[in-house]
């Protein structure tokens, strides 16, 4: 068919709109689909049209159906002073977002990082989890199956090896449920998220079993014990992603002049509303003060899994009064990251993460993404620093007005 | 200063980043920062900087130290038959993502729920919530100054009520944690998600109660009991947000035909894996397969704060076998919305609305808003079908292929 | 039969050992089974057989199949200052346990509290719960029943009181999961724990609704949503039981000649293991040093439900330094109690209770059981003080031994 | 100074009651604190004294400021038939409890287990943790002080074994938070429980540590992540103490007849109110009907540390229909236990254990207490068995009932 069959097929109802693609090119088919939302909704989609995505590339790879793309704001902030392993010196760190006063806020948070000397970064662990689930007949074959792996651990490796190129297998956990057995399977990950490759080759390794045990019945390539994209106790213990932690010394001085408070007041502010609420919230992890939005901005702007906000919202922070400085810390161990592949080589992702020149794999595969984990954990702490700071500061100024007020 | 001075000036490091919008402007501002990366990074950021927003407007409101936008592909599924109380009829429904598969992936389980006649969507609670922390002489005083603002709670309500115009102060809990007492307050909030409103109205609140109660501290105008952006038991208990139920029968044939699995089958993964697995996993509230995923993308493509997905990812999805047909429901306790303000009225993110006829507020308001609501309530459902459906076919993929292979 | 009938029958085994108590009372039926396991097992049990337990009391009403009594060593903390709305006064504290050093530690605190002019106890909230489960035909079925349950409480009411004698309906909070509804009704339960009446009368409404509604369908009169003897958030987040706050002010000649070291050092511990350490072991509800150790000693002397200690162990502690002296208190949100009935009427338990003065019900009912809640929040806080304090001073004693050997 | 000069002097207030002991003995102090409460409340308690523990034994050991003893009905529930590695055959489970119908409704459960020839009980995981916390300068120096353990664990165990008989450490995780650090130390245990063990052989490491390292500072020996007798998720997914599953498959017939329901019924009610019910209560663990009615009672007969209930109320029920046959399973991942020392070695609590034929330490150290781990678990599973049966039946009687009246 030529080009103008296949719409008027499609308008006919008579060709699926995710058929378009194989019949005329993606560029063409998020075209016709979006002038097919536009009749039907009597107007015109011209700013979701205003893109230079090129469909035919990401169609497939990184969305399908497709109609145009989502802007969303960018902005910077920096220069933030990484005192990391892998990232060090001064970085400009894109945001995307369209919540107003976030970016202005993490800057003054940085400006306070930067005055400081800098925030140290470090990855404190590194791994991509994936959780295959069988249902077996009886606890004993559970314990056979989980024995089976742990001591023939070499060739479940080799099966695993066998489909990935970066994705290499670590280790593994067994979790006992009845008579279901999960096997959580840690993977190293080089610079990507390799959430992809984890599921790939935990499905190898689980159809290797299945076939070898006929008696194991694979319920999940996932069984919720990854844990991918969900709340959970297990990724908060035992890691997943990046676990980072980030901490810095703000000196007396520039708690007074740039926050406008103190940090005696930032340390009360912090125990009891991030440690006291949430502990009264019943938070499973959340024992920080706004980790989820500067993480979905950073996100947003380098071309991370969105969902994955999730897990990155989990972590503590502390900020502690130390001779009148501040001590000031971020945990936070569940971040999935990458500087390669999937989002991030979508055109202004790739862009966002040159600007921290970190796009791909450098000459050691994970340095990238690792320094990439060491910027997003400063420019966390920048986050909670301005927003604790804001909180204690406002409390100061509103002292000020009573006292002022109380003695006219 | 003309616009040569201020731009020499900003290079040579005497006018900070953020300084620049009130001397030139935004729009010129979001270039010169730009512009400046560049120099910095001996690189063209071409892909930000190609973008129709005005920056203008979106700045201080969306966004700051803006430098250009990020594009997220949007695609969209459907028809999704939608049978609400405000949403009603066939919807396609915009979702920004850069995770391949996942669009395709939801788009087959819309397929599902429109042949089954359409899923069912109800709003079974709405609200926002703030909650103040003071911290007070002794649980005396705390229970006094909850007893106060129970007992005038009109008065209260009243000063809540000057400060905003759609966002109404409903009622209140107090939470009692030695010295230190939450007031977590429920707003109603018509079309806007209401997060700044319900904050600025708590404010106002905290101040005039610190200034009638002098032993009244206001430590944290959110004391992490509202919850906002972070896991917590207090959000899945008590709801925030929209409160959301969505369900479909999906008849036998259609689950056989298009699922390519049976309804015992998914039952019996959505058991083990979402039950089983998560209760393993020491989930609080992440009792599905994927809800994470299609509320980042609805929400990407449709203005909503993108940190608001830890709160969306808590709920629970039931399958189960009915007569041979499947029952499936999600459940959404805690889901922050807007058709209205921040982020919705974004040029892209407008259009998205505009797809579903949901922009802004409409005659009744508020009615937009729920109707978002029970349409995002039906595409995760269609998310959670779709995935169940392919692991559960999996599993009878591999039992067929067995069974192949033992009778050669 | 006669006696030597039933003793042959049952040894030939034609008699099972619950029939006994029908045939030859508790009291015999007791020494027969005892004798069977002494002939079983080739050895005398005379120390569970030396009880003054009189079985035909006991049998049915506490315990069944009887052999005698298991004696856990009771001892006394005090005299322990409470300063409560409902206990007044000095009182020794009966505890029964098997564990060394936690009676002398409790009592250090306690000494520490009474020394200071007592802890100021405030029950906070009071109702015991019951939540039944209902399947229903779907979500507009549930929140039809919601509705009629909110609607017609008085009605509702009337058959919970028909069905009780203090136990007095109060509330209710409807939860919707997909097609199933959990109703948890609030009942204030005078000196009982109130446990057995709750679910009386939650099962008579149930029969009621059933029987009203023949869509809605009863899977279980307690739905997991009560929450009875398990972790939970919701009654960490609503309360249940008794919620009750103790507090109190040590002067800091006392934390120094007493617990051996600072305000600031209990603070610092406090700080990093209760609320770094609970967070990062991903605890709900377990912000405190040893709850459980003090309620299970409290509840074993005096009769309550030991399963209980489940919900006794959530709760806050907090250790302030406040101008050189340590503001601590306890917060526990859920301890189902009583002075009356179950177990508290056994014999040792009961002179347990008259030790304090709170056997049974006095002129206003309720107000022995919130005395007791009272007095057991101040014996949490007397082993929260003594526990920490004595890490704190340990560290103490270290840095002091340390300091001596270098010098040496 | 002769009994009378201490007697006199205490009743002055000369002498503190803790004092007694050394001066008369515990025998004759006990009976003196016994008579001054006596005197104090103008009535005798009897039944407290009514015991013939010497506390000359048990004072210090077990208890302090001991006034006598609590007395608890003991009854049993068996023949329960146990297919464990350890406990193979029949047995009497001794339980002592205060609240009617537990034992009758558990030998209900336990009557069903033996007619379907036993449930498989199998210990999965063994040992026992303590967390020392530390407190060092940065981030740096706490992975500093973590890989020092982690280089030198031979060093660190021989420092451990020098404490110990039968604690022998086994492993370790390092944990993270800001400048804190969490060292989870794991040790096999024998017979013993082992807290105190593992207490004292963490103190010692965490000197040792100290002094290696002067900049590291124990903060508390137990940070909250060990974790002792409080709701946690680590414990949840690492285990501690004993880590038991028990399953058993219900013939159809049985189901009927003794527990007067079906295996889908079953299935029904514990897929609702276990799994949806739990998962809405926010429970963390509590994916089960009453594990903790169980082994409060077991653990008071049998002399386990009655605050440890915390731990083991953690655990799945799974209740599957298996061709109309019940398979049913309890997970109990968290039980610290004992058959030698602490609470065990009173009198009735050995002999409750002699019941069993496990009291003490056998020829292969820590067999008995994996024994009495296995029969624990069959014990909750019966409990669970009996408890989801009576809610099910329930559910059928109504349905006839009503089926009766229609045709009426």
């Amino acid at each position: 068919m030529n080009y103008d069959d296949v719409i008027r097929e499609f308008k006919k109802g008579n060709i699926k709109m995710y058929a378009l693609d194989g019949l005329i090119g993606s560029n063409k088919a998020t075209e016709a689909r979006r002038h097919f939302l536009e009749e039907a909704g009597g107007r015109k989609y011209t700013e979701i049209a205003n893109t230079s995505l090129d469909f035919d590339k990401v169609c497939g790879k990184n969305a399908e159906n497709t109609i145009g793309a989502a802007q969303i704001p960018m902005g910077v902030i920096g220069p933030l002073m990484v005192n990391g392993e892998y990232a060090k010196g001064e970085y400009y760190v894109p945001l995307a977002t369209s919540e107003g006063a976030l970016i202005a806020s993490a800057n003054r948070g940085s400006a306070v990082i930067t005055q400081s000397g800098g925030a140290v970064a470090r990855v404190v662990g590194d791994r991509m989890t994936r959780a295959p689930l069988f249902k077996v007949p009886d606890i004993d074959h559970a314990r056979m199956l989980a024995k089976w792996v742990e001591e023939n651990f070499d060739e479940v490796r080799s099966i695993s090896d066998s489909q990935t190129r970066f994705t290499k297998l670590e280790s593994f956990l067994p979790f006992f449920a009845g008579r279901n057995l999960f096997l959580r399977f840690s993977f190293s990950t080089g610079d990507s998220m390799a959430m992809n490759s984890a599921t790939k080759a935990s499905d190898a390794i689980a159809s290797f079993l299945e076939e070898k045990f006929s008696w194991a019945k694979l319920v999940s390539v996932s069984g919720n014990m990854c844990v991918d994209k969900k709340p959970s106790a297990v990724n908060l213990v035992l890691g997943r992603g990046k676990s980072i932690v980030a901490e810095a010394l703000i000196p007396k001085e520039l708690v007074e002049t740039k926050l406008k408070t103190t940090a005696e007041r930032m340390a009360d502010v912090c125990y009891r509303k991030i440690y006291v609420g949430s502990a009264m919230a019943g938070s499973l992890g959340g024992f920080n003060a706004h980790f989820a939005n500067l993480t979905a901005a950073f996100f947003a702007a380098t071309g991370q899994d969105l969902a994955h906000v999730v897990e990155a919202a989990n972590g503590l922070t502390m900020m502690e009064e130390s001779d009148g400085d501040l001590y000031a810390s971020v945990t936070l161990p569940d971040v999935p990251l990458a500087t390669f592949g999937a989002g991030t080589s979508l055109p202004t992702q790739k862009e966002a993460l040159e600007i921290l020149g970190l796009y791909g794999s450098g000459e050691n595969p994970g340095d990238n993404c690792k320094a990439l984990a060491e910027i997003l954990s400063c420019t966390v702490l920048a986050g909670e620093l301005s927003l604790i700071g804001a909180l204690a500061s406002r409390d100061l100024t509103k002292a000020h007005m009573t006292l002022g007020r109380s003695k006219r």
